[in-house]
């Protein structure tokens, strides 16, 4: 099979992560721009990611086997319509059509959560199996993949675990609602509560300082990771989803978070039977933090379905 | 085509419930008895319901083309094996193979609340659709059919949202932890609640007490339509459901409960955009409290899946 290249593209409300994945799954690119704002800016920087990675791989669009893009926000991953994605600043972008007409191949587009589940089951070479992305960065959102199949639900909502209340007349989201997992765990809620502090904490050292002992860390890590540990309950007592692939830019931006999420599901687990058979610690996975999940998850969903090579298995 | 009649039986905690459907899916039997306990009183209930049927509707077992049962619990849906069944006082038991060599009829078995969703997507003719049925009975557990087909997750565990922790340090829950949704707005959890109160509150006149202005009235039902529209939100937030459909003992024995839930929503939705965007009490359906839901599922599951007949839709 003489299968061309395929293009992934994961547009971030921060940085925008291109991958050029060849038809054994090889990256043979691996570009990175800062994202700029707006329909305009996002469609600019799409394209001079995309650029960079056929430029590095010294491919030819004309070669592409296909395109994908993954971006946050409401996405109709059929008419490639992106809708009210806020990070972006953008309200209606058809940016599957736009994109393909630039670059001249057929660009399909996926919610970058549902984009990084496939990545994440490639990664791990289980394909074909039932597994959960869970994404904790500025948003938290989740994917799931039921025999290798995204859950969808109607209009592509299904994954939005973020808004999903659990704290009773808790924090403020910025959906409007009160104590959404959102605004326990996602990383904008958690920064503004940890600038509070005198002296302030920040992720990277948050484990170290609770270790040390100091209080407002152990307090906020406690939050976290139970804040977590609730989203990895919700999904697979929702889903019984067999992997959890917990990902993000939280996960990735404080060492040993994941170790007391595994830990306070642990002590849940101790005082319930019934959580305890459900081994919820070892169904929890993490990937490699420099890992471009999103981006070849995105080069996963360009690539068309059946006969599609795959990346080589991560660890 | 000639099919024979299917038998379906749904096993509860308190009475055992079977109805005979003809291949175009019409109620020939319609039979209910208490559900006696333990892996042998369980067996005979269902056996006695079995003959209970069939006499009404002097039909002989040889004719059944299928037989199929609901229970509570955790069952393997391949092997017809039921374990901690707690409500029916059950450990282990191989439900399926003692019944087909009781019966002389090869049964299926499926979780309980399973077979009621399917039960709900033919009353409400959307058999082939996303439908999530939400069962608030002494447990509180939910099941997702993603176009049309039923959402296990390892082991058939997917949708015991119940055990979701939705109150930080809330009420114990009969699994061990605390603040589970099923503490919240489980019926024995709710009973034992109303019986604290003095003079004791009833689910049949809850609302109109809680409408005549008495304060425990108006905060227990505002906790339990709380809890019931978390538990509509998690359900459309996961999984997308188009359409969740509220059954369940709670739910039929509180007249006006689920205009509450709507309300609930509805007030919710006023404080944001994003929920408002869900239209959720338009997502909520409820059958008619006599509508043998589960018993009906469970003859579907009995029945093989292609080419099989289905009951006529309700109202």
């Amino acid at each position: 099979m003489s299968q061309g290249p395929s293009l992934g593209i994961d547009i971030g409300g921060t940085k925008t992560h291109g991958v050029l994945l060849d038809a054994s799954g090889r990256v043979l690119a691996d570009q990175v721009r800062p994202t700029r704002k707006g329909a305009d800016g996002v469609l600019s920087t799409a394209r001079a990611v995309a650029d960079d990675c056929l430029r590095e791989a010294a491919v030819d669009r004309s070669r592409l086997a296909g395109v994908g893009v993954g971006v946050p926000g409401q996405v109709d991953h059929l008419t490639g319509v992106v809708r009210t994605a806020v990070n972006l600043g953008i309200d209606h972008l058809e940016l599957g059509a736009l994109l393909s007409a630039d670059l001249g191949v057929d660009v399909r587009v996926d919610n970058d959560v549902k984009a990084a589940a496939r990545g994440a089951a490639q990664a791990l070479d289980v394909q074909g199996a039932d597994l959960t992305y869970v994404n904790i960065g500025t948003g938290v959102a989740a994917a799931t993949l039921v025999a290798g199949r995204v859950v969808r639900g109607e209009g592509n909502l299904a994954g939005e675990i973020g808004h999903v209340p659990v704290v009773p007349d808790g924090e403020r989201c910025a959906c409007g609602q009160r104590g959404c997992l959102e605004a326990l765990v996602g990383g904008g809620r958690i920064a503004a509560r940890l600038a509070l502090i005198d002296p302030p904490l920040a992720l990277p050292t948050l484990v170290a300082q609770a270790t040390r002992g100091r209080l407002e860390a152990i307090a906020e890590l406690d939050r976290i990771a139970g804040g977590i540990a609730t989203a990895v309950q919700l999904v697979v007592l929702t889903q019984g989803s067999a992997r959890v692939v917990l990902g993000g830019g939280v996960i990735h931006a404080t060492p040993g978070l994941v170790d007391h999420v595994r830990r306070m599901l642990e002590l849940r687990a101790a005082e319930s039977d019934f959580l305890a058979s459900l081994h919820l610690p070892g169904r929890v996975v993490v990937l490699p933090s420099g890992y471009p999940v999103a981006a070849i998850g995105a080069a996963l969903v360009g690539r068309a379905g059946s006969g599609a090579a795959r990346p080589a298995p991560v660890g």
